[in-house]
Formats: C-alpha cells, structure tokens, sequence
C-alpha cells in the first residue's frame, strides 16, 4: 500500500468511477494498474475512485512514452488510450472549466456556453491571447491557472516534453509556439537563423511527391485553392455510449458518414482531437484550423450536453470538408473513410510520419501566377491582418451582446411575462368573485388574455433556441477560426521580414545571392497561399453570414407573427361595448 | 430687519422666486408683506426668495384665519389663496415627494410614476394604511414624515386647528377620520354614543329637501342610483399659465367643458382639490371619492408633468360625471357650469355651510325595497369588504408587474435592440473593408437588419406609452377608489354594531324600543346605498377593464406586427442562396 500527496484540486465526474481530491491531500494508492494515465486510490474517508496520476506526487509511473500494461491493451481502442487521455486532465484540472457554468446555468436549460467560454473554441492549447495587446473583456484568461502537466515527473516545461512525447513533432514542435519565439532558436546551418522558423522552407530544397501538389489558380477574385467538382460533405450523428477498462470508464462515440462513401464509421472525440492535431501540424501555417469544441468535465454524459458537441462537431467537420485543401488530405480521408481498424492502424501511423508539416506545407503549394513583388505581398499580408484583427472585434461585440440578449430572453423577461399573466388570471379570478350578474364574458377573456401572456413567456424563453442560437454558433466558430489567423498571419509576416534582411544577409555572406533570389520567390508562394485562403475564407463568410441571418430573421418574423396572432385570438374575445 | 430660524427643510421651485432654506437656518425676513402664507426672506449668502411662513419660527404673521391685505386680495382667486395654499407646503415638505422620482427618471423620458408613488392617489390626507395589517410591500409610507403644519403658531394638533380653520366642518370633523377614532367622542344626548358616529343618522330626525333626495331603485342587478339619461361628461383641456402677486407667484389653469353647456370654465388644481374636499365632506359615508391625482412641487410647470396631471384629472372628473349621485349634486354642477366669478363665490359659501355631510348623506337615501335584515345586511357589508381587498391586492400586483415591465422597456430592452442593431451594422461594416468583390448585398442587407433592429429598440421603448400606460392609469385609479372602501365599509359596520347592541341600550334605557326599530330602519337605508355603490363600482369595473384590456391587447398586437413587418422587410434583402 502506497500513500501519496495529492497535487492539484481534481473534481470526479459525476458516475465515472472518479475520485475527487485536494491539493494537499493524502491517498492511498489501491490499484496503479488501472492504466491510461490513471490510477486507483482511497481518501481518508475510504472512498475509492480513479484519480489522474498526473495528479498526485511521486508519481509510480513514469507516465512519458510508456504505457502500463492493462488488461484491455493490445486492441486499438486501449493503444490510443495514452495519447490523448494525456490532455483530458487538463481540462478538468485547470479550474477554468467551460463548461462549468452549463450544468449551473442560472437561466434554467439554456444550453449556451458563450459566457462561460468567452474564448469559443480554443485557439491552440495554452495560447494566451493571440491578438496580443488587445484588452478585449472577453480575452482568453491565459493558461496561468492550469497545473502544469508532467512538471513534477520530468521537472522540466511542457513544450520540452511535448518535444520528447511526440517525438515526431520535433522539428516543428516550436512553429507551434509564435514567431516572436521560434526566432530564439538558432540552427548552426545558418547562423542566426532558426531551424524550425520561415528558413526552413524559405532555404531548404526540398522534393515534392506530385500527389502532395496544392495548385493555386487565378479566379476572378484573385489567388483561388482548386476546388473538388463535388463538393465533400459528412454527418456526425447517433451518438453512442461505450466503455473500457471493464466498464470503469466510459465515453461516447459518434457515427461520422461522408457523402463519398455513404458508409459510417466511428469515432470518439479524441479521435476528432487526433485529426485536429495533425491538421494543425500540417496546415497551420497556411491555413487556419479552428479547435474542436471544447472538452468538458462534469456532465460528459448529460444528453443536452452530448446533442451540443455533437452539433459543434458536426460545425467543425462541415467546414473541414469544405475546405479544398484539408477535404483532399490523405488524413482527413483517412478519418473519414478508414476500411477497418487495421487500414486505420496503418493511416494513423503513417499520418503521425508525415513530414510535409509546419513550414513545409509551403513547399507544395504551386501557385498559377507570376512572382509577387515582396511589397505587395507585404501589403496583402497587412490588410488580412487588419481585416480579420477588426471582424474578431466584430465577432466578439455580437457575441457579447447576443449572450447578454439570450440571458435576459430566458431568465427575467419570459419571467416578467409570466407575472402580467398571472396577474391579469388573478384579477379576473377576483372579478369572478364579485356576485355581480354577466362579467363571465370579461372574465373569460381576461383568463384568456392571462393565459396569452403565459405562452408568450414560454415562447420567449424557447426562441432563442430558435434563433439566436444559430446566430452564436456561426460567430463562435468564426471566433475560434479568426482566433488562429494572428498565428497564420504570423508565418508570413516573419517570412517577410526575413526576405527583407535579404540584402544584408548576403552582405555578411550568411545567405548566396542566389538563396535570396529563392527567398523572394518562395514568400511570393506563400502570399499566393495566404491569398488563397482569404479568398476561401470570404466566400465561406458571405455563404454563412447570409445564411444565418437569414435563418434568424425568418425565425424571427414567425415568432412576432405568432405572439401578434395569439394576441388578435385573445382581444377577439372582449365584447365591443 | 427681522431674524428668524427656519424649522423645516424647504426646496425652491426653480424659476419660482422661491429660497430653498435648510432646518435650523438662520434668515432675514425682507418682506413679511407678500401674503398667501409667504415671506420674502435673505439667506446667509445674500440669496433673496420666497418661502413659506410656516417653515420659519416666531411667524410674524399669525396665519391662522386672517390673511395679510396683499395688493392683489379682494378678489376671488386671493381670497382662495389662504385655504388651499395652507395645503401646498405640505406636499413640498413631508420627503415624500411622490414625484421626486419623475424629474430623475433613470429610464429616460419615460412619465410613469407609479413606483415612486406606490399609493397611487392619495386615500385620504394623512391616511394610513387603509387595509390595516394589510401587509403589502406598495403600501403608504404614512404622515409620519410630514412636519406638522400650524404647530408653532397654535401648539396644538392639525385635527384641531382644522375645525378652527373650517368651522363648518366641526360637525362632521371627526367624521373623517376612522370609525374607531370617531367612537371616542361622547354625546352628552346619548351617554356612550358619540355625536358623529353612526347615531347622529340612526337616531337624528332631520328634515329632507326633497330636491336632495337620492332615490335607490331595484335593478336585474338589485339596488341601483337613479341614473340620469344623459350622461354627464365633460373635457379637461387646454392647460395655461396664470400668475398672481404682481408675478410672483405662478399658476396652472385648466379649461373644464361640460357637456351640458358645453362652455368652458377655467380651473386651478387648488380649485379641483376644494370641490373634493366638499365631495368628501358630503358623500364620503355612502360612495367613496377617490382622491385627485397627487400634488406635486418640482418640475410643475413642466410641459410632461402639466399633460399628466390634466390626464389623470381628465380621468377623475370623468370617473365623477358617470357617478349619478355625485354628477347631480348642486357643487359638483356649481363646479362645472358656474355663470361667472359672482356665482361662483355664491355658490362656495353655499357649498361649504352644506350641513347634509359625513353620515347625514343617508337621510337623503330612499330605497325603494323593503327594509333589509340586520343579518343580511352584515353578509352584503362582509361580502363587499372582502371584494374590494382582493380586487385592491389583483391591482396592486398588476401595478407592480406593470411597473418593472415599464422599466425594462423603458430601460434595457430597447438598449439590448440597439445594441444588437450596432452589433450588425458594425459587422457589416468590417466586411465591406474586407476588399472581397460582390458582397454588397450581402453587407447593405447586414446594414439594414441592424437599422431595423435600431428602429425595434425605438418602438419598444416608446410602446408602453401606447398601450401600458393605460393599463397602468386604470389600475392606478382603481387602487385610489379600492382604497376609499375600507373606509366607506368602515361607516357601515360601525352602524351594523351599534344595531346590534340594539337590545342592550333598551335594556339599558339609553334608547328607546323606537329608536331601536329605527335604527334597524335605518341600517338598511345604509346597506341599500351601499349595495348600490357597489353596483355602479361592478358596472364601471367591467366596462373600464374590457375597455382597457382591448385597447391593450389591440396596441400590442399592431406593435408585435409592425415589429414582424420589419424584420420580414429586413428578410427580404438577403440573397437566397
């Protein structure tokens, strides 16, 4: 029996076999078999549970790149189990729950979480706000608060042990982070230049398998991505409940089926998490890739709760599909349409392999036109940056006043309709007390008026469900996509100013004339893609905008039209006197 | 040059030439001449104004019943001043201004006062609570804060100083104040009865004029007023300013038309306030007055406040043209059809030595029904008490449903529209920089989406003015007549105990066995009346809550259609896509 010292404040999910613990508490282990980054222990009060190992001091396992052997292991369910259970803690642990106020909500079965999730889908793990000095109110809170993951194990950073758990994300583990940072690292190949900043593709020569090629053609906008003849399309549905470890822990898993196939295949939302990551490692710097929705704690099973994932799944698989690029990517193909486990095996494996990430990307991309002068392409690259800075402020103002708007239609306001209701029900009820012949035509009436009232209430509380969630749900993805732009726009502008040292670069004998002659050509590549994808991204703009204020102001007109006719049925029955 | 201290806090009417002076204040009286319960005084910093005399100390002029020659007195308006002037300060001075709220609206604009006067009308000067232990959170603060005018001057109670200052009303002074205050009052005739109690009708003998009878007849209904076959109703219009002491002092009077002439008579609220009191003073035992709508002191020439209070006295005088008995009694006609300044004094004086007031209003009453038993009339007394406190408490809670429904849309609904409005606009405008080609339709239909939500704000803040505001005023005006009944019953069930010591005071020798059968008599004269009071209040009920539900409920459905109008205008400009 080992006892231990409990880390971090860590808060069981409800029916999930977990054990709540405090900072500064002290377990006994029961069982550090149990695997998947967790273990069994008892508190003082005997109660015993699954706990993250992660969690607790001097941990027994040395969780890093291997695994405990578990009964289950072996099958590809348990073999993923690792990967991704790693950064489940991590949202129930950093007290920034998004979700804690959905079970909470003082509204009473809304299920909108834009408060509590000011941010919308993350915008990278651990990003801190990524317009920078932006002091807007609903600014991410930064990822102070969150313990850090593996510190005492390895007494080192996260990003180092990211570096040492995903081996194959070494050379662009620290693209990830900003520019600002990547630029701190110095190849020896180049002295003064980064090994994993823009150099990499800007310098290296690097062959491209013909399949790999991302042409760019010259459409009537401008720099366009090829578009597929049909357009790739899937439903996420028929969520279903499933377990492991003996039925200790469970999750649920969803039916993806694309409109190539037509066949389903299944997926848990670490899976959805896995192809998020590998997109991130290889679009990111060309294209934005919003999060997944986020990963919640408390409530996983909670029907309204998994109806919601799923819609923001769908949200987030139905503008990956549109995306020319990412539809047409092996991994995403993968995703959507693996044989069995064994061809999804193979996929994941090989995906995981792949070197065309990070800067490399660029590397394939083959644009139509002539070189762009590096001026213009600094112009581009400040007017997308400008633009997206202003509709993120956009954004966010519909979003902040649309919470604000959908609080008040479901808490106080149906409330208040409901009292004027009641009242004018109370005040006939009176008035059919009087004694006093022939009122029943008023009282009926002003029953019936009351009643009116009542379903207006209702009415009101359901209709942002209607309406206004649609409004909140396109402009919190589009949050979450605008979010990733600071990063994107990032690449380019140190691109550009590397191109810019070109000159001195080859003065002091760092660079040929001729690795600046390539320098140019290549970000010239690069504002084509950057193009490319503003263009994608406007036309998905206009397409969604029209569409959901359409959508809302349909929904609205119905909902106006529907509490006047209530309300010419109740005045019709008042007598004319 | 005379010092005084000043006993109250007064505020100046801006625009007024009045001083605001603070308790305990030290001034110099520069004119003890002004007259009308004035003095022109000095403050510490040199500030010259009016102020009235009974807020100061040691008064060099004993207000009382004399009145200081004014260059204007002689005429009718001046020799008024004194008596209904002694009231003004009192509103000015109690803190408890109910119109304190209007001026600083924090809503904006908005002319409701009925938070901030939660009694609505007054029941009654220095009237409690009219319901008793009626715990309801609306419920009338009580005289407790007003200072009590006269004090200094004549160091003894209000009450007293009233039948001094209105001898006429010495008789029934009393009267008005609660039954149970009246029965301390002993008669030296009947030993143990008081003079103005209920006896002074059960066993006076007076002779009726028979142009005074009030006939009550058997309606479907049962006891029903004799109703006239023209019904009386007259315009309160046409507000102007007047003014008096060579400018001074300034004024509001009101054109009043009766439909009978169909001449114009002009009105000053004091004027208004004195044809209550005699309403009062006469009829207050059989048919409850409501009062007028409340004084006020700031902001009484302000265009807003002068409109409502003409509206709400609109509504009183219509409430007492439909009430047969009040509409052809001789003041209340003298009132609205006085020939000129002559006849109008004339019939003042008349009005005023009136001695068929408080409980003697009964001697004019002649049912046309057999007499009622004592047991029945108690039923009918309890029946209609009960009523009226239930019907009181639908309409208070109406009241203050209505009132936070006011605010809201006064307040932060439309702000919420207008922010939703800016929030579209805005976004619109962010895309029309994004440089992309052919999105106008897209972003001019954005643009006037927000418009139209900018212009819903509007209408939301103004509707209440439409269509609550009605709501609101009827049910006000409901709360002021609900709150005249319990003293109206109080009068009725005085009279039922005293009949029903009946055989006690015979036993006792205090009244004869004839008295006894009088009184009997007599009591069912009184539930007669009572019965028919409360026929034409049911009959007025239905008629002004059918009327005021439909006008209502037809504003709010052009208001919900003219909103679906719109947003279906603002639906039609995007592009189906």
């Amino acid at each position: 029996v080992t006892q231990t010292n409990v880390l971090y404040d860590f808060s069981a999910e409800p029916g999930n076999n977990e054990l709540s613990v405090k900072e500064g508490e002290t377990i006994t282990i029961t069982n550090p078999n149990i695997g998947g980054g967790w273990i069994e222990a008892q508190n003082s009060r005997g109660d015993v549970g699954l706990v993250p190992e992660d969690y607790i001091e001097a941990p027994v396992f040395q969780g890093g790149g291997s695994i405990a052997p578990t009964p289950s292991g072996g099958n590809a369910a348990s073999s993923d189990l690792f990967v991704f259970d790693a950064f489940a803690p991590t949202a129930a642990s950093n007290g920034n729950d998004p979700w804690s106020s959905w079970n909470t909500d003082p509204s009473g079965g809304s299920n909108n979480n834009w408060a509590s999730n000011p941010e919308g889908t993350q915008t990278g793990r651990g990003a801190a706000d990524p317009w920078g000095s932006h002091g807007h109110p609903q600014a991410y809170q930064g990822p102070g608060k969150r313990p850090p993951r593996h510190y005492v194990a390895f007494g080192c950073s996260d990003h180092f042990i990211e570096t040492l758990t995903h081996p194959q994300r070494l050379n662009e583990a620290t693209v990830r982070d900003s520019t600002a940072m990547f630029l701190h690292f110095f190849s020896n190949r180049f002295p003064g230049f980064s090994k994993s900043g823009p150099e990499l593709y800007l310098l290296t020569k690097q062959p491209i398998k013909s399949k790999d090629r991302l042409p760019i053609y010259m459409g009537e906008v401008g720099p366009v991505w090829s578009y597929p003849t049909t357009q790739l399309d899937c439903v996420v549905a028929d969520p279903k409940k499933g377990s492991k470890m003996y039925g200790l822990k469970s999750y649920i898993e969803y039916q993806v089926t694309p409109n190539t196939t037509n066949r389903p295949v299944n997926h848990r939302y670490k899976h959805f998490d896995w192809l998020y990551e590998r997109l991130l490692d290889k679009y990111r710097s060309a294209i934005p890739i919003p999060s997944l929705p986020d990963k919640q704690v408390t409530g996983r099973f909670e029907e309204e709760f998994i109806k919601m994932r799923m819609e923001r799944l769908q949200g987030w698989m139905t503008r990956m599909c549109r995306h020319p690029v990412i539809s047409n990517s092996e991994v995403f193909q993968l995703f959507l349409s693996y044989k069995d486990e064994r061809d999804w095996k193979t996929g994941k494996r090989k995906a995981e392999k792949d070197e065309t990430v990070g800067m490399m990307i660029f590397s394939t991309i083959e644009p139509e036109g002539p070189d762009l002068d590096p001026l213009e392409v600094e112009q581009k690259c400040e007017q997308f940056s400008r633009f997206t800075k202003a509709m993120d402020d956009g954004v966010k103002e519909i979003l902040t006043v649309g919470n604000e708007h959908w609080k008040r239609c479901t808490g106080p306001l149906p409330k208040e309709y409901q009292r004027i209701g009641k009242a004018f029900q109370n005040l006939s009820s009176v008035f059919t007390s009087s004694g006093y012949q022939g009122e029943s035509t008023l009282t009926d009436a002003m029953t019936a008026a009351g009643k009116t009232y009542e379903e207006i209430a209702l009415m009101v509380a359901e209709q942002p469900k209607k309406d206004l969630h649609f409004v909140m749900e396109t402009n919190n993805e589009y949050k979450g996509l605008l979010g990733c732009f600071p990063d994107t726009i990032g690449f380019h502008k140190a691109a550009i100013d590397k191109v810019k040292e070109g000159d001195q670069l080859v003065a002091t004998s760092k660079i040929t004339p001729q690795d600046k002659t390539m320098m140019a050509k290549r970000v010239s590549v690069m504002s084509y893609a950057l193009q490319a994808e503003m263009n994608h991204f406007h036309s998905n703009r206009i397409y969604d905008y029209n569409r959901v204020m359409q959508l809302y102001l349909e929904e609205q007109v119905k909902f106006y039209e529907t509490i006047a006719a209530k309300l010419r049925q109740a005045h019709s029955q008042f007598t004319t006197m």
